[in-house]
This record gives C-alpha cells, sequence and structure tokens, in this order.
C-alpha cells in the first residue's frame, strides 16, 4: 500500500536535495488507506471522541526547538486523522459540508502544490484564465448577461462583497470618506437569513441594529410585503435602505425567498438584490431543480459556495455580480508593486486588485476539475438525487411513529424533524412537553457522538425547540443511509 | 513512476464505490515529477510564458454537459503544471512566498483530505487543539502574556481584524450602531505600509482619506517624530485616532518601523498599536534576529504570515491579540444553529464566533506539520540563511558595475537594485536618464519571463524609478543563486 516502498529506492534520486519526499510519498499512501478508504465506509466509526482534556493527552500536539522524526510524524498524522470527524463519511450529515470528491481533492492538492496568489497573470496565468472561464460559466447559470466576480475565502465574506457593492453604488464617496458623513444607511434580510450580514454589517461599520429582519412565512421564506413594509418604514425613520439579502436556501429549513417578487420591490426602491445562494444556488446546475431560483436573473449580485452541495474541499465560495466594472471601482488600490501598468502582457488579465485581499488562494481548480470531470448533467444528477433522498428520508419519518417534521416537504436538501421518545408520546404538549422535548435532541447528539455511528445537527429555530436538521451534501449515500438515520435515532433515544 | 501501476490491480478494490481513486493516484505520481521534482531543478524552467490568448488556446479549460475521461483530465493537469509559475523554483524571487516545504505541503493535503472547517470542536477536534497551541507559541514569540488569535484568509484581512478590535475598544457600541453616529476615525501607518490598511478601512468604513500616512526615513522606517505629529493634527482635525500600523518588514523596501519608540507614541495617545508583521515576524523565531522588533511586546496586536517566509503553501496567516475576550467581544453572534450552548463536551472549545467568517478552512495543520518537523531551530536557521543570502548578494551588488543598490544594507531579506545597461553609464544623471532607467528593469523583465530564466518583481517607489526587489524566501537557495541572478541580469540586459 506503500508507493514509495514498492517503487524501490532510486525513487527518491530524483529528488536530490528535496527533503520530504519520502514522507509526503508515505503520507499519500496513510490518506489514502486512512483517511479516503477508512473515513467513507459505513461499517467505520464517523468520529472517535475525545474531550478535549482526553484528546490532548493522546496527541502530542506542542512544538519544540528541536526537530521531529518522520516516523514520529508520521504517527501523529494517522491519530490526526484517527481523532477527526470523517466528514466524507455516508453518515456524517452535521454541516452544510461533506462527502469527499476525489477530483476535487486532486484539484486542492494540485493548487497547493503549485502554490501561488490568484492576484497576477504573472505569476497565475493558468488560474486567472481558469477562474474568468468558470465565471462565465456561472453568469451563465444566473442569467447575468454581463458582470464580473471573484472566488472569495467563504460565503460570509462572498456577503460583504455584496454590502460593500451595494453601499458604493448609492454613496461612492464611501470609499474614500468613510460613512461618518453619510446618513445611517440599512439592510434587509429575512429573520431566517444567515448570520454573516449581521457581522457583515458590524465589520463594515454599518452595525447590526441596522439589519432590518424581515418575517418569514410558515415554511421560512422571506414574505415579500413584509419587505415591502420593511422598507417604507426604514425610510420614514431615516433610514436609507441600500440592500436586500434575500435567500437562496436558507441554513437550517433550506427555504427559498422569493427571489422574483423580492427583485419587483428591490426595483421599485430601486435597491441592490443580493441573492445568498451559498448553500442553494447548487440547484441552478439542474434544469429540474432551478426554477426554485426563479427571478435571481434579476438580482445585482449572488453568493454560491460550491464548498458544500458540491463537496469541493473548502475553501470554494463565488461572488459574482452583473455590474461589470463595480468590484474594480469598489474595491481597487493599484498599488504600483503589484499591478505595474508597463508590463509586457496585456495587464487588465491582472484581475487581483478587484479582491479585498492581497494575496489569495487559488480556489478555483478543484472546483473546475471537479466540474471537467463530471460535467454539468452529472453534478444535476446528483443534487437530483441528494432532492430525492430528502424527499425519501420526509415520507419515512412522516410514516414512522415517534418522529415529527418541522416541515410537511423539504425545500432544499434539509430535512427538519423532532425525534420524540416513547416516554412522551401521549403526553399533552403544554410547555413543560416541550421543555422536555427540547433536551431530547442534545442527549441523542451525545450519544451519537459518543458511540461514532452518525452525525447531526439540532438547534432551536425562533419558536421551535431544539430539533434535528438533517443535510444531504454526500452524493454516494442512499435511501437504506436514510433508513439507517431512523432505526439509529430510535435506537439512541428510545429509552429517554 | 506511478505508484497504482506498481500496486497492482487489487490496490482499487479498497476502493469500492469511490470513484477518482486511480486518478488521485496518477495525479500524486504527476505532482511529484512535474510540479515538485521538475519545478524546482535549477536547469529548468521558472515559467513557460504564454500570453492570454496564447495560452487559453493550449489548455482546453471550458465547461460542458458531458464528463471528460481521466486521460484527457490527467493531460490536462500536466498542461496546467507545464504552464503554471514554478514558485518552488531557487530562482523564483517574484513575490514575498515561494519554495515548497514537502511536510508543510504534506499538511495542507492532510488537510484537504479530511476537509472540515475550524469553527466547532464538534468538527474539528485536533485542529482546534493545535490552533490553541500554535497561538500559544506565537503570542510566546511576540512575548504576549495573555490574549488570543486565530487563522485568517491571508494579511490584508488579519490587518483589518486589527482595525476592527481597535474601533471596538474605543467605541464598542459601533458593532451594534455603526458608524454614522459617531465622530471621524482616523488611522495612522507609514507611507511605505501595506495597502491593506486603505483597502480596510474604505471596506470598513472609516474611508481611505482617514488613513494617514506617516513619513519614513531613508530606510523606509516610520518616523516616531513624524507620527506624533500627525496623531496631534488629526486631532486638531477632529479626527480621532483609533489605531497605528507599524509594519515589521515593509513590502517593498523591507524595512522595520521602530517598534519601541512608537509604542511609547501609542501609550502616550491611548491608541491601539497593530504590528503587521505579515513579511518580517517570521524573523522572531530567531535569537540573532529578532532584536529588529525590539517592541512588539508592547503592541496590542500583530499579523503574520507564515506563507510568506516560511513557505507553508498559501493561506497561512494568523492575527494574535494581548485582548484575551476581544475577538469574541467583536465578532462574536452565537448563532444558534452552530454554537449551541447546550451541547455535552465543553463549549469554550468552540471557538469559530471569534471569527469573521463562519465556514473557515483549516490552515493551522500545514504549519503545525512543517514546525513539528524541523523544530524551531532549524526555522531560525533557514532565516539566518536566508538574511546572509541577501547581504551576499547586496554585496555582490555593490561591487559589481552596472549595478546601484536602493538600499546599501538590507534590513530583511529584500535587496532592491537598478541595473544600469551599458549604455547609461557615463551619462549625467538628470531626468531623461532617470527616464531611460525606468524602462530597463521593466525589459529585463520581459526577457526574463519570456525565456523564463528568473522571475523578479520591479516597482517605482515614491520618487525613485522602476527598481528590481529581490525578495528571498526559498530556504534551498545559496550564493550561487545570487551570483546567477546579478550574471543573468547582465547577460539579459546588457545591450540596453
Amino acid at each position: 500500500m506503500d508507493p514509495a516502498e514498492q517503487s524501490g529506492g532510486d525513487f527518491y534520486e530524483l529528488f536530490d536535495g528535496l527533503d520530504g519526499v519520502a514522507f509526503l510519498t508515505k503520507l499519500f499512501g496513510i490518506i489514502l488507506t486512512d483517511a479516503i478508504q477508512k473515513g467513507t465506509q459505513k461499517d467505520a466509526k464517523v468520529v472517535e471522541f475525545l474531550h478535549p482534556a482526553d484528546l490532548a493527552q493522546c496527541i502530542d500536539l506542542k512544538l519544540s526547538l528541536e526537530p521531529t522524526c518522520d516516523k514520529t510524524l508520521l504517527n501523529l498524522c494517522e491519530k490526526i486523522i484517527h481523532y477527526s470527524v470523517r466528514t466524507g463519511h455516508p453518515h456524517f450529515f452535521n454541516q452544510l459540508y461533506g462527502g469527499i470528491d476525489l477530483h476535487a481533492l486532486s484539484g486542492a492538492w494540485l493548487s497547493d502544490a503549485l502554490n501561488t496568489s490568484q492576484y497576477t497573470y504573472e505569476v497565475a496565468p493558468v488560474f486567472t484564465l481558469m477562474e474568468k472561464v468558470v465565471i462565465e460559466e456561472v453568469k451563465g447559470l444566473i442569467g447575468f448577461q454581463t458582470g464580473d466576480g471573484l472566488f472569495c475565502p467563504g460565503g460570509s465574506l462572498s456577503n460583504m462583497y455584496a454590502l460593500n457593492l451595494a453601499r458604493h453604488k448609492m454613496f461612492p464617496d464611501v470609499k474614500l470618506t468613510g460613512l461618518s458623513a453619510l446618513p445611517t444607511m440599512c439592510v434587509m434580510t429575512s429573520e431566517k437569513g444567515h448570520y454573516s450580514i449581521k457581522k457583515g454589517a458590524a465589520f463594515m461599520g454599518l452595525g447590526m441594529n441596522n439589519v432590518i429582519t424581515v418575517k418569514t412565512d410558515e415554511r421560512g421564506r422571506m414574505i415579500p410585503e413584509e419587505l415591502d413594509k420593511a422598507i417604507v418604514k426604514a425610510k420614514s425613520e431615516n433610514r436609507i435602505p441600500i440592500m436586500v439579502n434575500a435567500t437562496a436556501g436558507t441554513t437550517v429549513l433550506g427555504a427559498f425567498d422569493p427571489l422574483h417578487a423580492i427583485a419587483d420591490i428591490c426595483q421599485k426602491h430601486a435597491l441592490w438584490m443580493h441573492v445568498d445562494g451559498a448553500w442553494g444556488a447548487s440547484l441552478l446546475l439542474s434544469k429540474n431543480l432551478r426554477h426554485k431560483l426563479h427571478g435571481i436573473e434579476k438580482a445585482d449580485s449572488v453568493s454560491w459556495n460550491p464548498h458544500k452541495m458540491l463537496c469541493v474541499p473548502l475553501q470554494a465560495s463565488l461572488f459574482v455580480t452583473r455590474h461589470k466594472d463595480l468590484l474594480c471601482e469598489c474595491h481597487s488600490f493599484k498599488a504600483k508593486y503589484l499591478f505595474q501598468q508597463d508590463k509586457f502582457y496585456d495587464v487588465s488579465f491582472d484581475t487581483g486588485d478587484k479582491s479585498l485581499q492581497c494575496g489569495r488562494k487559488v480556489d478555483v481548480l478543484k472546483l473546475w476539475l471537479m466540474w471537467k470531470a463530471k460535467g454539468t448533467k452529472k453534478l444535476a444528477a446528483e443534487i437530483e438525487h441528494l432532492l430525492e433522498c430528502a424527499s425519501y428520508l420526509t415520507q419515512k419519518i412522516a410514516n414512522t411513529e415517534g418522529f415529527s417534521l418541522v416541515l410537511k416537504e423539504p425545500e432544499c436538501t434539509n430535512v427538519c424533524f423532532w425525534y420524540i421518545p416513547p416516554s412522551l408520546r401521549s403526553c399533552e404538549q403544554n410547555e413543560e412537553w416541550w421543555n422536555k422535548l427540547s433536551n431530547v435532541a442534545p442527549v441523542v447528539k451525545q450519544r451519537m457522538t459518543e458511540q461514532g455511528t452518525l452525525m447531526i445537527g439540532y438547534q432551536p429555530d425562533g419558536d421551535l425547540v431544539n430539533f434535528f436538521r438533517m443535510v444531504l451534501v454526500n452524493p454516494n449515500i442512499t435511501n437504506s443511509d436514510m433508513d439507517f438515520v431512523v432505526n439509529e435515532i430510535i435506537r439512541l433515544g428510545c429509552d429517554l
């Protein structure tokens, strides 16, 4: 299993003067067997949980003056793998990421090895062109005829790009003079929208209190009439609305805000419309599912995280806008040591100055390689498969005693439900009952984690007490994994 | 050379149901030979340059509905490697990163394979503890007795964390209410400081005009008396200074601002002192060099990019502050779906809420693994070696006809110089002469890039016309590489 041992001694002679080839090669073998093979087997554990103090005892993490030999390091790497959560395991449903796509992983590895920065064509010629190709493809999926975009280090920052562009479009002076001389601005998002809008508002000097949360309907979708009211009210309070953040796939319920209706309201009030599609924009790939995002083509900007539903390793997040020059106007500084204008090639290919960052990791290759390998058709088929699994699970839960759905039909691949243990089943659902139910998910979660059989997240949401949120992202799961989830929760919680 | 072929057919049987193992294994072989071995050989090219239109013809980057077979994909990967800049090549001196450390690369690969997010102990148990260990070690290097820190996606964002903490400490209401009701704030940085302070000020609503640049001395170091004056002047203009950004290792000249004197001024005016050590803080690892950062222990916060002088693959950037709870106060939002307080383990280990991000890529492992492998001593020795090479090159340039140093002694591993071709050597140095000299570096750069023999950056700086900036980061370089640089520039430019 160790490719280096099998290829014999002269394998290393090629690498004269390069320390670490033997280490890298041996670790490659360990990653294949321990992280990838064992990490994705159904009969292996999802996690080997230890509490922090115990884990700290198990792995010698301390740094020292002296070197550590490769044998010890490899042993440490084995332990790191052993005690890390197997996010590629088919029973990991804990976050909005998971699964392992080996073409995407290959792309990540090649990016690491070629180690460069996405800022200039000079040092990233291939990746500059590749980013353009992917941005064009994504613009096409959204329905933008023109525009620009870039890869960002995560969806939160992608959403902050939207805030900055919206603000700049309305108040271009803000770049130079700042907010202190400008009126108070505000931003609308739904009460189920992601918290990055609030974090962003705080960071960008707008203030969290100036993020106005709009009421949602029973399925977690922003209510357009409420948005309109909120805009009118904010104006009457002398707060200038600059942006509406619509969500395509909310974090917990997976709700898709009614983009078409929201776009009309944004148009009416001349407001920037951003779609946070970090989670749900992957559905654009499927002709059968993209109707859920109807209206996205009218947006001013979109965030999308292929590191979520497409299983690209973190980080892979795109920000795309229909406005061609605004990213550059808003962020460019024209640093003379980096973006020299007297270079011998076409410097319009030095695209880094449109970024908030200076050095910017290459995130495009892993997405591109996987997309190229599968083609859009297969990506679409995988997403459709996930939605089918979510439907199957929803039906299964509806038909299984002791389970109660939060939503009767899934909006996305999120399936939210309570498990009601036998002791609570025939009782009156009063406040005490809901309090008791609230304690069930944390205990079941503790047991699944300690036993390592399954990982699912839980949370309260508004008035709703703790419930489980299944999120499906790994295309290798099947209906039998859905059956496993239901049976396993019963096994873990039937004595509660 | 292909480990998969040599280990035979049953190699893949272990990976039943997992597409892509063969691809990953074959690509591993290609990365080893093409990217790592050939990419670091002195007699290989640093870059195989093509103009954008020609490169686009060479590699089929377009995405399509249909899949692409592995054979074609591997061929594409070979081309991607072929046309990418070999940043690990010993003659790549173009940016503040470069070199390949195979232990760090191993850590990057393992992080990609274990693909998780740094936000909770629940999904990143090992990496949560590991980040704490590294932050503690870095605090120790700086001389902070207490404090906190985290990995950020690059030095620009690390510097923005400093801005946000400084602002929050003085005006804690800003998080909720924003800047519109607050007085105009300002930030001081040297005229040679990194542009991320200005980009950050724009993004964070402070405004670029409120970044006040302080004059530097003949070696590019901030003049403390000028800082003091700038602070007094700003106050007289009713602008409230919130932070001084001192630089440890400026981008072009590698200057270290006088941190001790700056700290005294910050203390006098009760101002946050940030040290942008993205480039130069690596010198803290060496007992013989850390005196250049004397006074850093008095700072409120420090940025440091191990992806620069330590050759860790991008991105690896740390932000560290002496203030224990401020990162959390400033950024936390307590999202209930992620940072549940009723978890069964000690939730103080869920450290992600102190970040501006939600999902956060694991950047710690690659640094940790390399540091563990080498020990602090070897890291220090390598940095000392780089400084010695910089000294050698400086001497060589001083003693070679046709070269002129910008600084007589290097401050860091930056060596800045003009090449003066024979035709300009015995002329009067009037305006026309400087204009002509300004055109030399771009032409030499074009030639070195087209011939692929060498990559060095050039830029103007203030009143100084285009000069070369060598930056040394690859510990495998030797004095003979320095000789090569001088001889190669002569070869490329002697007819000018």
